[in-house]
C-alpha cells in the first residue's frame, strides 16, 4: 500500500491536544545484584515502558519496584505499558522472573532513550473512484509487537487495498489511514476532518481482527448509517448467525474520534475479539501465535465484501410504475405458465420492479427480499437493458430486515 | 351477484400490455399408435394447454413429447398449463397414462381451437353506500376447473355480495371485481385505476380461500393501511392465533397490480393455503374435493366481519374533554359504589371517552382496549345519546396493539 | 405536611360535576328482632353505607335486605359501600352475622346522619424550588378505615414531603395534593388545572402503595414522558426486575382526571398491589394489618429516589466537540497506559462527553450507558470544573434503554 506520509511536528496543537516529543530508544536492560542481565530491550521491546525517559543508575529493590510492571494472573506474560504524557521510566517483566529478584543489593537500571522534538507520522493512501464520495478504512500503528491489537489492522488494510486495486473500476473513492491510535487520528482529523465530513459515506476502524473468533461489528454512533447497513448485511449473509453486532459506545479505538459529537461520522468498527475482551490483550501473549494468516485473509475478504456491497448499492427507478410490466414479450418470463413458474430470477425481478420506486436502493431491496445484492445487481442490469429500470443517484434509505416471508 | 360486464377488445393497449386474441375451443384429443383416444378435452379441459393453437396432424412420439406435460411427482394428476403469449400447443396427461405411450408409430394430435380477435371480459358489481368512499373485493376467473385457486374466489365474493346486500344500510360503497388474473386486472386498472386511487379506503384480493386450512393474510404494500388494520383485527379476534399474517411481497395474485408502485393501493390479500404452497396447486387435484362448502362459508363470514369492522369504525369526539364526565347523573354509572363497580360497560365508556380525542377511531380504541369494536360501537351510541360523544369524520390512524394490560 | 386547605361549597359546578352536599354522621346501628344491636357505626364506620340519608324506622327483613351489603366470598369481612350521588341508606355486615339474622319480626334501623350544604375540602402543600417548573404528587383521602387503598397514599406523601424538605435545595417546585378521589381532584383541577398545564414537568398519583408486594408503575397517557422515564429508571435500578410497568388505561384512580384528554398531563401512578387486584380491596380486611411501616418507608424512599433523579437530570454541553478532550493533562486520566486503564470513572467521562451534545440529559445518558445517574452527576461536576462540560437548560428527550452493551 503506497502510503503517503505526513509528519506533524512535536508541540503542534491538534484540537485539544499537543503532539508530544518523539521517543527513540537504542537499548535498555536491568542488571540484578546477582549479575543477571534481564529485561533486555533487545530481547523484547515490551520490557521497556514505552516513552521511558533515559536512566542509567544504581538503585535498590524497594525504589526499583515502583518502576516494575508484571501480570501475576498471567505469570509467563510481559505486560505492555506506556507513559506517553508523563515523564517516567519502567521495566516490564514476566511474573516468574520478577519472583526471582533478590530484595537486597544494588540493581543497575539502564535505558538509552531520547525524548526530543521530532514528529508524529501518519500515512494515507487513496484509491480514486468515479465519484468523489469516499469510503474510509482506518487503523493504527503504535503498539510495537502486539499482533491482534495492532498488526492485524495494518495487514488487513494493506491487503484490502491490494484487492480493491485489482478491481477494474471503483464507484467510490477509498481512503486508507494508518496512524498512531488516538493522538494520530486526532492529528489526522485536524487536517482532514472537514474533508471527511463533506465526503465520507461510510467508514470502518479495523482493530483486533486477526484471531480466530467470530466477527464483532460495532455500529456507528447513529447506528443506522450506510456503514452499518452494509456491514450488517454482509455479516448477516456470511456469519451463520455467529457474528455479534454492538451499539456504539464511546470508548474503544479510533471510532472515539470519528464519532465524537463534533464529527459524528458514519464510521463503525470491525473486530473479532474486541480490545479488553481477551486475556492476551496488551501483553506479550498477543503475539503472532494468537493470530493466523487464514483468519486475516478472511477478515480481508469480509472487508472486501462490504466494499462490494457499497459498490453495488445503486438505486434504480422502475420505468413502468402502473401495474407490472409485461416481462414475457421482452423474453424475461417463460411463455409456458403452470406450476413453479416463479423461479428465483423472476422473483428477483418482481422485487426490483416493485421496490425501485425512488425510495429503495439495492441494499434496501436485498434486505427486504433476502435475495443477495449480487444477484439483484445482475438482474437489475438485465432490466436496465430491457428498458424497465433506469439507474438514479443513490441515496441511502433505512429499511429493516423483514421478519416474515412466505416459505 | 349482478355483474356488469366490460369487454376489452383484443389488441387494445392497457399500460404495458396488449389484450391478446380470444381463444375458443371445441374439441381436442390424441390418438395413440395403438388406437387409444386419450387426453380428451371433453373428459377434462385440463388435457389441453390453455391457448393452444389448432392442430390436426400425424406426429411421431419424439416430436410429440415436447408438447406433452405431466407431473411425475403427482403421477395421478393432470397439470394445468397455459401459453398465453406465445403460439404453441400441447396436451397435459397424468403420468400413469404417459408411461403407457408407445415410442414407435404415428400419433394423431387434434385440437379444434380458434385464436382470433375478440375481447377480454371482466365483471364488476357495486353496492352503493352512504359515502362514495369505497371498499374493494377483487378475484379472478381464468383457471378453468381449478377449485381452490379459482372457484373459491368468485364463490366467496358472490356470497359476500349477497350478505352485504342484506344489510339495511351501508356506510361505504362496495365494489366487487371478477377478472382474469393479471391481464384482466391490468385492463381493469387501465379503466378504473384513477377512480380507485381517489376513492378506495381498503381492498382485498380473494384467492385460494376454500380449503380447510387456517387463514393467511398478506398485508398491503404499506403494511399498516386500514385494510390491514381491519383484517388483522378480525383475524386476531377470531382465529385463536392460528392465522398467519405476512408482509407484502411482490409476487402472488392481483395485489401485484393493485400494489404496483404507481398505484400502491391499500389492498391486502385473503387466502387459506396460499398459491404455490400446497401440492395440488395448478393440477387436476385442486378440485372440488380439495375445498368444501363449510370452509367457503367461513371465508365468506370472515370477509363479512371485516366489512362490519370497516362499517363500524367511526370516529367520535368527547364533548367533555376536561376531567371525566359525570356518568352517574346521566344514569350511566351505578349509584352504589364499592367492589367491582367497574363492569365492562363502564370500562368501555372510559376507553371511549378518554381516547375519543380526535386522533383515535373505534378500531384504534378496540386495539388499545381489547374490547370488541361491536361492543364499543354500542356503548358509543349510548354516549352519543347522552351528549357525551359526537360522531366526526373518520380518519384512519395507526395505533398498535398494546402489549400489557392489567389482569 | 403543612397543608393549606381549600373549601369548595356544595352545589358549585366543577367542569361536568357539582359538589355534593356534605355528609356528617353521629351514630348508626340495627336492632334485630331478637334485640341484638349490630352494625354499630361506633364499632366500625364501614357498617354504614357512606352518604346514607338519616333513617329511624321499624322495618321487616324482606324490605331491610335491599339495604344490607355483605361479601359471601369473604364471610368475615365488612364491605365498603358508598352512595354519593343518590339518596339511599344501608348497612354493611360480615356475612357470618348476616346469616344469623331472623327472617321474621321487626328490625329497627337507625342512622343519625345529616346531608346538607357544606363544602368539599382539599389540601395542598408546596415546596418551592429554584425553578417554577413543578413536580406533582397527588393522593386521596375519602375511604375512611381503608389502609392500603387510602391511608398509604397520604402517609407516603407526607413522609416524602418531610424528606424533600430536608434537602438543602430543590431545583423543581414540588406540589402535594390530598383530595377526595375523583370529585376532589376534579374540583382541584377546576382551580389549578391551567396552572398545572403550564408548569408541571412530571407527576404521580400515589395509591395502594402500603402492602408488601412489588411496585407497579402505570405510565402516563403518553407513555414516554419525563414522569415515566424517571420512574421506570428508578424501578429498573432498584427492583431486580420484580416491578411491573403498565401502559396507561383510563380507569383506576385520579390519573383518570389528570390524563383526561383535555389535560393530558405527564402524570403516572405509583402503586404496589393495584386497586381491584387484591381480595381485601374495598373491605374491612384492607386494614392496618394488610400494610406495614417498613413497606411504607420503602415506598417513600422509591418516591424520593424518583425526585432525586428528576433533580439530578441536568443537561450539559461538551465544550470540546471535535475529537476527545485530553483528559490526561487535566489530571482526569491515568498517565500510565496498559491493561484495564479504562476504569468506570473514565468510561463514565466518555459517556458524558460523547453524549453531552445538546440532545441528551443525564437521565438519557444513564439509560444509554447503564451507569447510575448519581455517578454520572458526580463525574459531570468534575468535568464542569475542568471546563469540559457546561450546564445547559434541561429538556427532556426520549432515549430508550439499549439492548446490548459489550461485556
Amino acid at each position: 500500500m503506497p502510503l503517503s506520509l505526513t509528519e506533524v511536528p512535536s508541540g503542534q496543537k491538534v484540537f485539544d491536544w499537543f503532539i508530544p516529543d518523539e521517543w527513540n530508544i537504542k537499548d535498555a536492560y536491568l542488571i540484578t545484584p546477582d549479575q543477571r542481565k534481564i529485561a533486555c530491550f533487545t530481547d523484547n521491546n515490551l520490557h521497556v515502558v514505552n516513552y521511558s525517559v533515559p536512566i542509567n543508575t544504581n538503585i535498590g529493590f524497594e525504589e526499583l519496584k515502583a518502576h516494575l510492571h508484571t501480570l501475576p494472573d498471567l505469570p509467563g506474560a510481559i505486560p505492555y505499558v506506556t507513559s506517553y504524557y508523563e515523564n517516567n521510566w519502567g521495566f516490564c517483566l514476566d511474573y516468574h522472573t520478577y519472583q526471582t529478584l533478590p530484595e537486597h543489593g544494588a540493581y543497575h537500571a539502564f535505558i538509552d532513550s531520547t525524548l526530543a522534538p521530532g514528529s508524529l507520522t501518519y500515512g494515507e493512501a487513496v484509491l480514486e473512484g468515479e465519484s468523489d464520495e469516499e469510503i474510509l478504512f482506518s487503523t493504527y500503528l503504535c503498539h510495537p509487537s502486539m499482533a491482534n491489537n495492532e498488526l492485524s489492522g495494518p495487514l488487513i488494510t494493506a491487503f484490502l487495498y491490494r484487492e480493491l486495486k485489482k478491481l477494474p473500476s471503483l464507484r467510490y473513492t477509498y481512503r486508507f489511514v494508518v496512524a498512531p491510535e488516538t493522538i494520530g487520528v486526532i492529528a489526522y482529523l485536524a487536517e482532514r476532518g472537514e474533508h471527511l465530513k463533506a465526503k465520507i459515506k461510510a467508514g470502518y476502524v479495523i482493530t483486533c481482527a486477526g484471531n480466530p473468533a467470530p466477527f464483532t461489528y460495532k455500529r456507528s454512533r447513529h447506528g443506522n448509517t450506510l456503514a452499518d447497513k452494509a456491514a450488517e448485511y454482509v455479516l448477516h449473509e456470511t456469519s451463520n448467525g455467529r457474528a455479534s453486532v454492538l451499539d456504539f459506545f464511546p470508548y474503544g479505538s479510533d471510532e472515539r474520534q470519528y464519532c465524537s459529537p463534533g464529527f459524528d461520522l458514519p464510521v463503525g468498527s470491525i473486530a473479532r475479539s474486541m480490545y479488553n475482551t481477551y486475556p492476551q490483550y496488551h501483553s506479550s501473549l498477543d503475539n503472532k501465535e494468537f493470530i493466523d494468516m487464514g483468519t486475516l485473509a478472511e477478515s480481508v475478504s469480509m472487508c472486501e465484501q462490504i466494499c462490494r456491497v457499497l459498490e453495488a448499492d445503486e438505486k434504480y427507478l422502475n420505468q413502468i410504475m402502473m401495474c407490472e410490466p409485461n416481462l414475457g414479450r421482452r423474453g424475461l418470463y417463460p411463455t409456458l405458465g403452470g406450476r413453479n413458474i416463479t423461479n428465483q430470477d423472476i422473483l428477483s425481478m418482481n422485487w426490483l420492479l416493485n421496490y425501485s420506486d425512488g425510495n429503495h436502493s439495492l441494499l434496501d431491496i436485498a434486505r427486504l427480499s433476502r435475495v443477495s445484492i449480487r444477484e439483484l445487481k445482475e438482474i437489475a442490469e438485465k432490466l436496465v437493458n430491457a428498458g424497465l429500470l433506469a439507474k438514479i443517484n443513490s441515496v441511502a434509505s433505512l429499511v429493516g430486515y423483514r421478519t416474515k416471508l412466505p416459505e
